[in-house]
């Protein structure tokens, strides 16, 4: 991207808003992740009574400021995007939206405290203003290790739910409702508990029957935990070693972002979109 | 498996019950998948007070509905196999009975509550339709890896019990009846909680001495739970390696099971039972 | 070992008891392991007040018969060893010495109730029995990868200590007596607690500024756990590569012992002691 | 170095007081490690309100002496280091005054307790007389593992930190106030509190579907806890690869510091400072 010329304002708001490879861009991101971080302040200090009785005006403005920002910038992505329909049902679109609407609606209905907690969502924007990805560099063999392993670690989480109903089953038979385990819900609850190594302890089996069982779960818990450990460690060593072989030729990936459908992690010297065959905006 | 021809109505339902490459077999499984799902969800939500007290009937009924499905299902299964007994006798034709019968006595007995539970043990029978070790694919060098360390784990598992019981006895001579562990066993239990990290903190030591040693145990504890997961990540690492050296020629399986022997697994070129020699009916 | 002749009853004595490859030897370590196991049983029981309560007498002369039955393997034990004194000092000489002991001094003090329980000791007496090491059979790479991560294990486990001390100073300033954290070893205690990721719960951050500290002192120990579980892993993966490409010619080993420094673990085809240079006893 | 000749007390006094290689130095070494190890001791038994009623003018006294040896030690330092201002704002010099100034402040203010606790940072001082570095030899691949998965374990702690924040958030607006998940902040420690599987108990979810969601967060930390453990076993592993391929020459360091800049692990051999080129004192 060597000048920046003839470009109407759309596409000048486009770059800011979806690149950071221009000052602006950077300015644009390093504002909107102080004021993510800054909301998710907010709505942790909303939930504390005490503080909330304090401050309430200071917190509901300092709200609202949020609020009008990130519906400015709601409207801006919409306007600056090709398609527009696409941004707004893809992921982070309704990210966007239901983490800046709770507001507005509050204004409405009033005393909505439980859709207030959606705001939380926000803290899901850093991701992509992070470009976690980006950061993590050559690191990507770590993804690739967890998704070679996802098949094996989700049977093995699906034998351990099997585990734990049969064994919570078993538990709510020895133990039964005097000593907490009231349901079979409940009971299988207690075995992941356990079986997690969690162990909080609200219930705990009282019977030595119940006691002894539950140490064999315990051991189990303990000896089967080396599974996944073992598969992602095994698949990580895999992935660094086939990475040495291949030689993985450092292609250096910018921010951009398609004018047309969004797609990022473009190559340096790419003049179409990989993904839509649209024309890049290389000044 | 070509064509399907001259067979008697025990062949064609030995081969919707007991394989899934037809479409009937395979409509077959998706239906006793439900099913057992059903049958458990009943279970828990029997085991529920409140929820039994409201829709008893229905429960009931819901209950009867299925159990009369498996009776049909488990006295098929028997007429399909050529040697019945060993299929009663075999592992999944014991779950099977186990799961059908308490509806039965309930009848005859009334309140039984305690073996209604045994119910949960269809859970199991769920591994047979899904036919997981197919499902694992290429991944069975996981289930390599686990015989190849099975006597390492069990070594140290039992290790582990060993130090348990020691360390137990040590801590009911510390801190005795008045801080909770009132005899050996419970002690080895709360041991057994602690090296494991579940740490339910129903039991916990409360004299100086007991907690230094408790930390002794948890260091301990925190130290060896690096032993299971080195052994699996090794052996795991190993098998992967074997794997791509002897360039593991991927043998097609089918589901096919044996009409005589119930043996599964066959290669799909197979003309008779690798397991008994009996002809397998392709057509 | 081909033929047994022209011995004295000692060197008989000395292999049935030391050795496991005649059926005379087998049988001794079996009967022994047996006893060993109904002894520990015992000491269970009867910590159990219940119990001991009932079947006091029955408790008591079994454990007399017991203790008398090992109290003639001992003494057989130092006759046939031709260097008592080593024998009696040695790990297992004392082992079975304390674990003799404490019902002949009940006899004379009378209800040392703390004593008796030093008879649980007796369950090391197991790992003679077993030769685990035997059992484990080619294994013994795990135990060279325990030895050659010992030093950093120790190193690491070190470490952990000193953060729990200077973390549970932090979290006696900042929770204070009123919230459990009555000095700094029982803060030291609740670290060492967390940080192993047990979590009793009997002592509990109760200050926002505590649970603040508390979440970070989590994270860092969920974080090193890892350091070592990837030092044994990493390890025990070089041991069984250097195993292969050094081609371990499985040398055969029996379970005979040296009459004159029982050390053990000698080759089929030894003629002489390797650690003392005893004639060994081949027919 | 081979002889120590025409050196100033200054030099000297830097050489007992930085190295090990003489005796002094060996000894300088021993005898603050036992007054560091007193010192925390003393820390410690201050804070148990029984021990300090009993014995308080016995630890003052104590705590006086091992203050002002601390001192003496403190100026020593500043006196024989050429650059004494470098020393007095390093780590180890902060480390330094401020375990030893809250004595001579109590003097000042008195009842200062709240600061008294922050000589456990003596604690660290341990880590300087040992130079762990070098103990752990050529281990140093760990500490390299370490470094090369640092970036990794960072942004996985930030992911888990994210998911925390909004599972937290969830469970805040599930459970409620009436639960103990009285607020935000407090909800995130929960959910951090079960993500590591520490699980302390005195907060826990109580509605089916609190306790739910508390299942899969757990079933989520247990399949995660693979990720760091995987990353540095993988790591640690090449690690050691490298290390056999490179044949790691094993250049032999000294303890010695400069006089100048007190850079430390010299080359036996090094004439100059590798970090500031001053001449080093080998006699």
């Amino acid at each position: 991207m060597n000048k920046i010329q003839n470009k109407g304002w759309k596409r000048k708001l486009h770059e800011i808003i979806y690149e950071a490879d221009t000052p602006e861009g950077k300015l644009f991101d390093v504002v909107l992740l102080i004021a993510i971080l800054a909301s998710i302040l907010l709505v942790m200090l909303e939930s504390i009574k005490s503080f909330d009785n304090k401050y309430h005006d200071l917190l509901n403005i300092s709200e609202w400021i949020i609020t009008i920002l990130f519906s400015i910038e709601y409207i801006a992505r919409i306007i600056t995007v090709k398609k527009p329909i696409k941004y707004i049902f893809s992921f982070y679109g309704i990210i966007d939206f239901l983490s800046t609407i709770p507001k507005y609606i509050s204004l409405l209905v009033g005393g909505l405290h439980a859709l207030a907690a959606l705001r939380a969502l926000r803290l899901l924007r850093v991701f992509r203003i992070l470009k976690l990805a980006r950061y993590l560099g050559a690191s990507n063999n770590l993804i690739n290790a967890l998704k070679a392993s996802k098949a094996k670690i989700s049977v093995f989480l699906f034998a351990v739910v099997i585990v734990a109903i049969i064994l919570g089953t078993i538990m709510y038979m020895i133990e039964g409702e005097e000593n907490g385990f009231t349901n079979i819900p409940k009971s299988v609850y207690w075995c992941i508990v356990t079986l997690t190594t969690v162990g909080f302890g609200d219930i705990a089996p009282q019977t030595p029957l119940g006691q002894f069982i539950a140490s064999l779960v315990m051991v189990l818990g303990y000896g089967i935990i080396a599974v996944p450990t073992g598969i992602v460690s095994a698949e990580y060593t895999n992935q660094t070693k086939t990475d040495k072989e291949t030689k993985n030729t450092n292609v250096h990936l910018n921010t951009q972002a398609c004018t047309n459908c969004s797609a990022e992690n473009h190559k340096d010297d790419a003049e179409f979109c990989y993904h839509c065959g649209h024309k890049l905006n290389h000044g």
